[in-house]
């Protein structure tokens, strides 16, 4: 928390034209309207662009479109604080973030209430924490960190720089890339949900025999489940982005660089395309494909394939719900009066 | 299990008035339907009514206008038990179940195997289980009882006579106020879903250097997650009432006594008033505002400001599938319907 | 992974017909496409039988119909290899899968770091893991696996066989079958969602002190909630299967063999028949019946009792966003419509 760094050493790890004093002392980020003194701000959405004649920011990254309006006004209504200027200050913003986590720094070494199986292997530097459990022949990369609690099932793999948050459950023969974010809660690799009818009414266990792996630079939320394959591995390219919540089923592939927002879900055997983004709770049935470049907006689900890029929709609309009681009655009318319509213009 | 307590306190602890022999014990609560000797029942539904005469409860809560009819019949048909008048007997049986809970009294003291931090500060007559741990410079509030393998982070802070459950994972700089009550595996300040795109397609992490200040008197449903905010804080008001697997986004902020059923949530920066009520899987989207006393039916998704109060719905009505098929296809249809509509008015 | 079986013993095993080599072994696995040499395949589905022909699997299982067609034709086009004649390949694929399952064998007895309550009573070559936790009075069925982290309340009860993974939070009171799977992250008996109106907008807990009931043969997923009832327990019967993220509220029944994938819900108090299946996201709002062989399709969700059997919907259909914005707005126009329409008719 008490982190400062100065406006020159800012400027230069974002590339930036830095306008104000580089000795400046920048001890944390806020919001235009919140930040105060040795605060830093950014403007990234016109719709704030206002806010910053009375920001109190000591420093805004901004583009230099923005730049000129406050430099030009005076102190009463203008913006007069250090400005940096970025093409993007967006990413600027969430470029310096990481130099202001009040994150604990973890120490390195491991735990001794840890248990470790003696046939791991640990990297150089990693921080286990306490209760954390390491089973046989699995691989825990360089500078990975355990927490509290986390287990880590035999012969899977973390790679190097990988964050496991406290009570995270990886399973066995797991494969998870360099540079891992996994949130508390999360589970990788419990059983796929498979299952043959006997014919009596009752289930047989299909035994998931598969595993899950998971590309480099990959976030994973707060109870999020990706489940291993049935038969050959569920995969997780690289960059992908996943929030809290999230289903990733049995034998899945989800591509390059895709985001996924709590609740979002993709059941099994389906695949997904890169660069995709679905909103919140937007789901995918089993065995389907969608290509790249697929927008699914919030709680939408998709049950059939999807071959071209594009936005796709399917949310009911929120009405009051006396309005909703009156039309939603007659959805269950629609092929009827559709019907009906139609012979009044044959008439 | 054994716990009894006669009716005489019962009546003084509730403010009731007691019919029957103050000196009976009470050794259990149960519905009208299934209490029997020794059990309380209430009556708080006017369609359970027609039960009381037949219920072999040892006592009921009930209104003085359901007191009499069961006094006036015969042994045969009528209730012939103890009765505890209540203008609200629902809320009676409410404050009184606490005194039936076979929850275990926990045991006072740190277990051996909880990693404790020597910077936290432990309130007094604390119950800390097994393999809890506790970072540096945490704060646990006096009475406060911490489940089996429950997570506290740097500088985070639990009020007096919190109960968190067994495996619950708790970020650093988390405040939670007071009598809080929070289920296994919830997930209280992992990072919001902030990235920013690069510009090449992947995505650059922002670092989420808010905290999550939560009040006194809430309850936290089993893996329910509550993100940190990007900048500030994500806010829970006072005695808000959070059920199982429910999301809760980076700054949101979620007024007082506001209840929220399971999957509900709000996405990132929206505002809920208090008093609102959110059924199962009711979701909020990002950036937007719900006034106070709000309520939203089940799987509806509110996507835009709510700026009165009253009640929103947006569900799909449940058809047989083989309707479901012929209808939803008109869906698609339902703007070329309208202006056909229209065009036929005109004629 | 180095396990390896003949064809002969699997033959036996399953009960069927082989055309091959006996001593032939197979070690693994896997797809008709994928399978290689060592691997058995199976023929399940009759969009897949054209790979057969072309499959390099060992040895595979398919019924009786699909035997001839390969073994006809020639090395360069049709299957060579071995077979398994059964009626129903994908069940015999289902009990032959656990044969080739590479989760490590649990290790019988207590890791020192388990904290076990000297009034438990442990069954016969239980595996109990690192820091599980066994409360009072707890009863661990025979052959019994818990893992890491476990955390098993005062009183509860596992069957024989039961295999608890990592990170799983059991509270007290809770009865579970024999050969139960419950998977990482999932939580049972938390308190359910029950509050009664104090009257000046806050609410008052109801102390949940029913317990919950599970069969034998059950499985639960990664994530998944069942709470304990309010009065009386929550059941769930024999053979019930469910997948992750699903959640069961206070004095919810199920019946028998039902199936409930990924997020599907029932809320407090409603009954679901037996040999039901929930498609995903599939939710039940409370105090509602839902009778035996009921299917419940994706995403929708029940807001009434069924007393026939059959398949129901409630999905939105998925369009184009532009499109579903035209068609979207109309839904909240459908009585208006109606109306219309129907004045159109009359005259």
């Amino acid at each position: 928390m008490s982190k400062s760094f100065s406006l020159g050493e800012i400027a230069a790890f974002l590339n930036a034209e830095l306008r104000g004093d580089p000795e400046t002392r920048i001890s944390g980020l806020n919001t235009l309207l919140n930040a105060g003194s040795g605060e830093l701000a950014f403007l990234a959405n016109e719709k704030y662009a206002s806010q910053l004649a009375g920001s109190s920011a000591e420093a805004v990254i901004l583009s230099a479109k923005h730049s000129g309006t406050s430099i030009d006004s005076d102190g009463a209504s203008g913006y007069s604080g250090a400005m940096l200027l970025l093409d993007n200050p967006y990413l600027g913003y969430a470029q310096i973030s990481q130099w202001f986590d009040p994150a604990p720094a973890p120490v390195a070494g491991i735990h001794p209430s840890a248990v470790i199986d003696p046939s791991a292997q640990i990297g150089a530097n990693v921080a286990i924490g306490p209760h954390v459990v390491v089973e046989a022949d699995a691989i825990i990369g360089a500078d990975a960190i355990l927490g509290a609690g986390s287990t880590i099932g035999a012969r899977s793999q973390l790679g190097e720089g990988a964050r496991i948050s406290a009570n995270v459950s990886i399973y066995h023969d797991i494969s998870i890339g360099s540079r891992a974010i996994v949130h508390s809660g999360a589970v990788i690799g419990a059983d796929g949900f498979g299952f043959a009818p006997t014919g009596d009414g009752s289930w047989q266990k299909i035994y998931q025999i598969g595993g899950v792996v998971i590309g480099d630079d990959v976030e994973i939320g707060a109870c999020s489940t990706i489940d291993r394959g049935a038969l050959g591995d569920t995969r997780i390219g690289n960059g992908v982005i996943i929030d809290n919540h999230v289903q990733i089923a049995h034998n899945v592939v989800i591509g390059d660089n895709t985001a996924m927002a709590a609740y979002s879900a993709v059941a099994g055997s389906a695949t997904i395309g890169r660069n995709c983004i679905f909103a919140g709770d937007a789901c995918v049935v089993g065995h389907v494909d969608i290509c790249d470049n697929v927008q699914i907006m919030a709680r939408s689900l998709v049950t059939k394939s999807i071959t071209e890029p594009g936005s796709f929709s399917a949310v009911m609309p929120l009405m009051e719900t006396r309005e909703w009681r009156k039309n939603a009655v007659r959805i269950s009318q629609l092929d009827s009066m559709a019907r009906r319509l139609k012979a009044l213009e044959k008439k």
